[in-house]
């Protein structure tokens, strides 16, 4: 993909010019991919993208990292870093002599690292960068929404064919097995998140893990996982299936589930708060007397996290804008019973329009052991 | 496991008291982990364990991991805390008025935590505990090491049948995606860290990535991976194969790397400085004249993370004692070429003496296609 990284960086610094920052910090690795094309995980070791207050780029990464860095980064500067090297050293080395106000991510940057800094400039003030960083974030291009269709392309190929895998006896843990094993094999870098199956009570739990709890005839069955492509797209797909045949009741709930969710996409558009996508989906569960068992947002904004900006959720004002690009996964779920969660991804297009990029059918359907 | 986790914090709050901290915030999910027995992944929501200055405890945790969290902390007061409120008020209202110090994790606490707390205490100053959790968790109590046990059984199964997988047309992400799934049918909670395949010229790559490169003939295939357990103790080791027949430079550097791993387990024992590992291991290289092809430390310690104290490299004067576990790890690795490293996990056992958790077979071994 041709994502042209200079300009990123420039449409970001004049977002937080008004901050009149003399260096911006940024260490949370996923910004750096953002904002170089270059994605590593240092682990202890000391990574950061340091932007001057002309606007030149010095990328630091531990020395191990050098040659893949300079392959990948779209920066003015690359600067290895040695295990035997104090990391602030090499900075104060490289960077201005005088600097007032530094930005860096607030939610990210530890003391320690805050306290090295310092060490290197006592006098400067730090301020927080990380909303410019998010406001650029929250809207894709054409590109980014291409490569997450192709996230949202493996996973439901996975959902496919890890289903023809279910059999009698299986565990929710064997099936996680069977879905990341497929993840890999069909080109995906991993999963985008903990892989969720649950089956019978534990649909219910919105947070539960699986374990070796055994698939039986009569449970609903609760599929909520996505991948990370090599690209590093994010996708997140949820979709609840009854194994064996399913009665009346399970049924009635599906129905609504799959009611709430057609609701909340149909709501999307550009132009209106994002709470009314939530409100949607709300109200059709509210509406069928099953208000109490929803208690989650309706939503949130995916790209190359699996987590990020817009949250949808019943109270958020902020206005819905082409490029945004976020899941709507209402859910009904009852401690004791079980639970239904059917959960799609959602792009504003450039004139304002929903267009769901997952694809999965929704019509309730029954798995046989 | 019955693990006294009280006592694990009685422990660490002698070894802090000097600090004279009125509080102590631990942020790191692995030592809250560590001195509760509870996990979680708090993603962007708030946790942490706290001890006031009479050593009551509290836990701090998303609301929705409340009932997991009151099923296994051992603390003296869990504080769930809401998607609406503001963790820093939550926090002022059930914790002391005045506080003078706290230890805090430097490494992990992230400035806007700080910030967050400094509200509350706005005079405190704030003092680094990590080296005290440190020197407790280097230490591995029989019952861990039964942990840590554990998790080599089940990676030594996974590559003994993994490896039966292998056949020609083969990538290594393929030979990855056996491995992960193997993981997980034997009841692994999930890779330790990120499975290392690589082959051929890759296998010079001390930190290379499995990609669709195929398996053939002649190859070297190094294979560096571990498993987390349930329990969450980590595993990691290494093995090297030749794919086909091995040449004679392929036997040469195979049985230099697997003499330099011995020296450097044989040269295990608690009294001496843990350089001396690294050395003896290191010496076999040098000795050999493959000396610049080496260029790592020779291990880690690990535990409940796959790398933690203490670092076995041939500048550390700490002396080595009865609980630590380490990995001794030498390779050579020739750039174009390829490599080899072969990896044994060591305790040092309540008399001093080296036990080697590690059992896989280290003759080299060939795999056919």
């Amino acid at each position: 993909m041709a994502i042209d990284y200079h300009s990123r960086l420039n449409q970001f610094i004049s977002a937080a010019s008004d901050k009149n920052t003399g260096l911006i910090i940024i260490t949370d690795p996923v910004n750096i991919f953002y904002f170089t094309g270059f994605y590593a995980d240092p682990h202890e070791r000391y990574m950061s993208l340091i932007i001057g207050s002309a606007g030149e780029s010095y990328l630091f990464v531990p020395a191990l990292d050098r040659d893949a860095a300079a392959e990948k980064a779209k920066v003015d500067h690359i600067i290895p870093i040695s295990d035997e090297e104090d990391p602030f050293d090499i900075l104060g080395q490289h960077l201005g002599a005088s600097v007032h106000t530094i930005g860096v991510e607030m939610n990210v940057m530890t003391v320690a690292h805050q306290n090295g800094i310092q060490s290197i400039y006592n006098e400067a003030a730090f301020v927080d960068i990380q909303s410019e960083i998010n406001a650029l974030r929250v809207y894709k291009s054409r590109e980014e929404v291409e490569g997450l269709k192709k996230a949202v392309a493996l996973i439901e190929k996975v959902l496919d064919k890890g289903l023809e895998t279910v059999e009698r006896g299986m565990t929710e843990a064997d099936l996680v097995a069977e879905f990341e094993y497929l993840m890999k094999k069909y080109g995906a870098s991993g999963p985008s998140f903990s892989t969720m199956v649950l089956s019978g009570e534990k649909a219910a739990l919105p947070h539960g893990k699986p374990d070796d709890t055994k698939l039986e005839d009569g449970d609903f069955l609760l599929i909520d996982f996505g991948v990370i492509t090599y690209d590093r797209y994010c996708s997140d797909i949820t979709r609840t299936f009854v194994i064996g045949e399913a009665d009346e009741k399970q049924k009635e709930i599906y129905d609504i589930v799959r009611r709430s969710t057609q609701a909340g996409v149909d709501a999307v558009k550009a132009g209106v708060p994002l709470k009314e996508f939530d409100i949607a989906a709300r109200n059709v569960i509210e509406e069928a007397g099953y208000g109490e068992y929803f208690n989650n947002r309706v939503g949130h904004g995916l790209g190359i996290e699996v987590h990020e900006a817009p949250s949808i959720h019943h109270l958020n004002e902020d206005i819905a804008k082409p490029g945004m690009v976020f899941t709507i996964e209402p859910g009904i779920y009852i401690p004791g019973y079980g639970g239904v969660r059917i959960e799609e991804e959602v792009y504003i297009n450039e004139d304002g329009k929903a267009e769901v990029l997952t694809n999965y059918p929704r019509d309730l359907r029954e798995i046989s052991l």
